[in-house]
């Protein structure tokens, strides 16, 4: 018996959502299903974290202990052999027993990407959100500038436990242009519950004018009850969750600013004149 | 009553193809449920190509004729109404009433896209072709040379009718790298049935060294019986009919070479060490 580490991609369209549940296609399910047909026989796999119904990933991680005479790398085609299309196993590798995937991440990064187009686009909305009317990209720059470093960001999610600390360190984010998309990418240590479609869409309503650039510093800098959480959620099909980083890994990202301290970043900076 | 012409997109993934068929879902099947509900009762709509099952389109051309009150707009916005989510009215116009798509059509454009990864991957695979292993984008760029010009391309596809011409001029035919993928463009003034998958699947083959470079040029100057056809077939789902374009348009993909001779092009140029 050894425990496994497995980075996992997968399109969410067709799951309702990473997690086990009583009925309904999931990711954990289906792998599961897979490890079975290998003889594992556990209760439950562990994960890094657990994706909404509609989320791609393209790094998931997970882990488990399984009885395998054989290369890491036959375990990866066997697992995929028993995969379904939608979901497949990119990297396996034998870990130290204690590897635990959500304890001993320190960082994830999400991609979030969008385009602008006032019609539907059947070939550009399974994997992006349409948006319109357009937003402007300055001020998407000035907006991901003021969310970098550690804030109590209590109005764009909610904890894994109610009454759990939401402060978070957000470590990089950028909007990137890559070809017809625009793309959001963050990094922090880790993230509430709907924490980044909340971020994505607050900045797209201040990118279009729809709302006060004021709300995103004050949303960060007075937390609010679950009541005044921040309006509007950015579909789930934009994201992916895109990489989960270990301490032995090389941070790939972004050079890890180290501790910053609360509130501290470049966000006054941007709104001198 | 007037006639219309349609920009339609569609994700070709879910449908057996565009031309309407006794069982299965069509393209064309789908518009023309669309019109019906707007008052429509022809007997079937003009397109300017048929895509085979899982090719994509974002810039196919229909026509049709139909009793409409309101304006271009208000057609387009009551179209999409109707159709399903994986077909889209990009544009409507109300034309000439001789208008023809295909007749009408000086040229068309198509894209292939294609990724290079050993394994599998849900997120990419639903657009593209995944090639293993890695081809030589330099040899990519000699065979896309050599394909410029008109040409016999009879052992790249068949006419729409048994007995036709298989001359065809290619305008333009480029690799490009775009994020992780490869995109081949080609632009002709026609295309043979699987013409464009059948250029992909030879020059990758060429470009993985698995096929001799001289086999394309061979394919093109001597043309073959049908048993002698070119061997391989890119799978459907890296294809999107890009553009259709009619001589009103302004060409904008490469400028016109104008007429070529028969054969002529800098393939030899390429060729020389």
């Amino acid at each position: 018996m050894a425990r496994y580490q497995v980075i996992i991609a997968y399109d969410g369209t067709h799951f309702r959502g990473f997690q086990r549940q009583a009925t309904g296609r999931t990711v954990q399910g289906s792998i599961e299903s897979a490890l079975r047909k290998l003889g594992w026989q556990s209760k439950s796999i562990l994960a890094a974290g657990r994706t909404d119904a509609g989320v791609h990933a393209s790094g998931q991680v997970i882990a488990f202990d399984l009885v395998w005479e054989h290369s890491d790398q036959a375990l990866k085609q066997a697992l995929n052999a028993h995969l379904p299309f939608d979901v497949v196993a990119r990297l396996v590798k034998q870990v130290q027993p204690a590897f635990h995937p959500r304890n001993d991440a320190i960082a994830r990064r999400y991609r979030y990407a969008l385009f602008t187009q006032a019609e539907r686009d059947p070939l550009r909305e399974r994997y992006a959100w349409r948006i319109w009317p357009a937003a402007n990209l300055d001020r998407l720059h000035q907006t991901a500038a003021c969310l970098i470093g550690k804030h109590d960001f209590a109005a764009f999610g909610t904890p894994p436990r109610i009454g759990d600390d939401t402060v978070r360190q957000i470590m990089g984010a950028t909007w990137k242009v890559e070809e017809a998309y625009w793309v959001f990418e963050v990094s922090a240590d880790a993230f509430l519950y709907h924490m980044v479609r909340r971020l994505v869409s607050l900045q797209i309503a201040i990118a279009q004018g729809q709302k006060p650039f004021d709300l995103l510093s004050q949303s960060l800098h007075q937390p609010t009850t679950p009541a005044g959480m921040v309006q509007g959620l950015a579909p789930p099909q934009g994201l992916v969750l895109a990489e989960v980083i270990y301490p032995s890994q090389d941070v790939f990202f972004r050079a890890t600013p180290g501790e910053l301290k609360f509130g501290e970043n470049d966000c006054a900076k941007n709104l001198l004149p």
